[in-house]
């Protein structure tokens, strides 16, 4: 998979074509939303800006895939001058953004292109992808992370994840959410992921017995071996470490009543001198198991999260959208609204005012661009204008940090495992009023 | 993400680095299987093998990665000989492997790799991954065909996918599950998936009327072009359509109820003259909405699927687990099994035995690779020896045509939506007493 631009769906290709062959090139504003939280989450906390910029910045058309396009049956009226013009396109426009990190609700715009109708369309989907999924996890992942309660949480999701470049993104974006690190070596190196890993059975089971197996880990790791327990029996394998005259960074539980386990292994290990050795807990966690452990006072120093993290199972997608709500063609603005029951969405460039009492956040107004609310926090910041990425890119640890900060902010009872309630987001009178004004102008249009 | 080799759980690497300190370098034989099926499916159709052996052909570690590897903290007490072998490291090893659109349930081996431990550790996550995911969408896409019922179904999930290389894969899956096409360019230009695309709300949009997109649309592209109708009114723009003198090649209802709507949109069309016009249908469908749509009569010609499908969302992982059972050192074999409560697996190579009867599957033995049952189809076939691909690469076509056929023979009872019989599975006697045999041989040395 060597190139994006042609990682997109073949209507924005089309629709570019179409595009140009009319002679239609407006700027155009397309706004990037979440539709509706699913009915598990209380709040999304939004990722994937920094994959959508990069992106952006590096849109271009080969050859090669010019050709393959040129040679496509629906490409077959569409004229020699087009395909030229998708060698030289470059994304040029400008993008708002909420800063990954932040937590925001449904109808918030998150992302905000403006540009030629054509580079602004064609970046629909891959857009759209980006930001469905690494919000997925960042969201997931805070969710696990506060259910821990302070003990660590590792991302071990890439074996499960759909695709091994998921298991990457995800372990970036569960990071974001607040995890402590991650196994996916790759996320380590490009984003400086911290790395986490423990032993698979197999390690246990290429030794011809447990104990040896184990020393033979911490010869070779003896500040970082976590030696697993469950290959056989995971009592008598603690009883077999808990021989072991030496240094047990740490245990690792992954089957079983993990609760009633963990105490009994760490029984075994204060008894036998080990109360430094940390004991892990995995095999299908989520949110909800992670906290009941926590709850049932389970002597557990880290939950490492696999499958459930990793696709956001309970909730494997967002219902995000990009919709057009602003041309400017020939000096004047045209505002454009989606006005199909129940998919509406209001017209016009917006802004998000978050407005806060005592330093907590209380509602958000969905406004327009140039409406102000003296005092909130508006989160659409500047991200990338005449294509070219404004301000230094945040480190990770530092998007991590606005995470914290941003989830520090919204009371707990938006934050709940069981979705308690819902965090009010209200339109502003004016953005109402633009709706009416343009659904009863296309409604003397289209009678 | 340019490297794959390092896109793999630290915990590999650590073992690989382990097991190269020890001097351990036997050859070691590992199991890919799904350990349980969702419950709401009755089968899984193999996908993700001819991405497992590109991988494998392919897998190598540049300097620039093992420089990364090296800085890490666990790796602090290996030897630099180890990270020496790293730069050398090919996968030399064989694979036996379920042909790509076999139907496949629980506990069948899918995948086999044995070679010398390291390397056939390394390639865990990797495989796990895209046998797990290719797996699940080729699936999940074969039951909404069936529920079609004939009808095309188009795979459009790339927005919703969990990330954009998942799209791809899983525009390949989708066709490999008997989808007629997909939106996924990228998807069409490296596996030759056939594609297909509409127009989008904001084509509608960026015209001053519904009837002058229309127009504009079909200017282009006159032979494929298909009209989305729900940017304001459904009714009103199938009217528009209706008044239209020219050829319409598809319109599309995304929103709203497609049963009656579809027939409103076909009567205005038949009564316009446009009865050569097909109706797509999209929105949130799934194989039980499909399957009401069809049972309801609704005049759609053809679906469009995307999220439910590019997630497999009521299912978004199956538990694809990665086991060793046999090793080889010293001219002598010694069968390996993991024996923890809830997760046992058997020891020894294996081979799964279909056994037909009037030409449907009737049940399926696991057995040991060296057991025969005359008559019986052995699932796994060699696929690569000593790091090279066995045969031809198989055309997409091929293996769209090889699930179809492997569907026909699968009684219709475990391919039934609502989940209503178990297709028998069984453990062949040989495997049953090894397993014994190597409980007690474990319980004697590990007491």
């Amino acid at each position: 998979m060597k190139s994006d631009a042609i990682l997109t769906d073949l209507y924005e290709l089309t629709m570019a074509a179409g595009y140009f062959e009319h002679g239609i090139q407006p700027r155009a504003t397309f706004e990037l939303f979440i539709r509706s939280l699913p009915p598990q989450r209380g709040f999304a906390l939004a990722c994937g800006l920094e994959s959508a910029l990069d992106f952006l910045e590096n849109l271009r058309f080969t050859e090669a895939e010019i050709g393959f396009l040129r040679r496509l049956p629906a490409f077959q009226n569409i004229s020699a001058a087009f395909f030229e013009s998708l060698g030289q396109l470059r994304f040029t426009g400008d993008v708002m953004a909420v800063p990954e990190g932040t937590v925001v609700f449904a109808r918030e715009p998150l992302l905000e292109i403006t540009g030629p109708i054509a580079e602004a369309q064609i970046v629909e989907t891959y857009l759209l992808s980006v930001v469905n999924f690494e919000t997925l996890v960042a969201t997931k992942a805070a969710r696990v992370v506060r259910a821990a309660g302070g003990k660590d949480v590792f991302e071990f999701g890439t074996r499960r994840a759909q695709g091994p470049e998921a298991g990457v993104r995800a372990a970036r974006a569960a990071y974001v959410g607040g995890c402590a690190a991650t196994s996916n070596v790759l996320a380590g190196s490009l984003y400086g992921v911290p790395l986490a890993g423990t032993a698979a059975h197999s390690w246990t089971q290429a030794f011809s017995s447990e104990r040896e197996s184990f020393e033979a880990l911490l010869d070779s790791f003896p500040n970082t071996g976590i030696l697993l327990l469950d290959t056989y029996d995971p009592l008598n394998a603690a009883a077999i470490v808990g021989r072991l005259k030496r240094k047990v960074p740490g245990v690792r539980l992954d089957s079983g009543d993990l609760a009633s386990e963990s105490r009994s292994v760490r029984q075994i290990l204060d008894r036998a001198g080990h109360a430094e050795t940390r004991i892990v807990a995995s095999g299908d966690l989520n949110e909800y198991r992670v906290r009941d452990l926590v709850a049932a006072g389970a002597p557990i120093d880290a939950f490492g999260v696999g499958t459930e993290l990793a696709t956001s199972k309970d909730a494997p997608a967002l219902s995000v959208v990009y919709k057009l709500v602003e041309m400017e063609g020939n000096g004047k603005v045209e505002f454009k609204a989606k006005l199909s029951p129940h998919k509406a969405y209001p017209p016009g460039r917006k802004q998000v005012f978050r407005i806060c009492g005592n330093g907590d956040y209380e509602r958000d107004v969905i406004g327009l661009a140039r409406e102000s609310y003296p005092g909130a926090i508006p989160l659409l910041q500047p991200a990338m204008r005449h294509g070219q990425r404004l301000g230094r890119r945040p480190t990770l640890q530092e998007i991590q940090g606005r995470a914290a900060e941003s989830l520090s902010h919204l009371p707990p009872e938006y934050q709940s495992l069981e979705l308690a309630a819902h965090y009010p987001v209200e339109e502003s009178r004016m953005l109402r009023e633009l709706t009416d004004e343009v659904r009863e102008s296309v409604l003397r249009k289209e009678p």
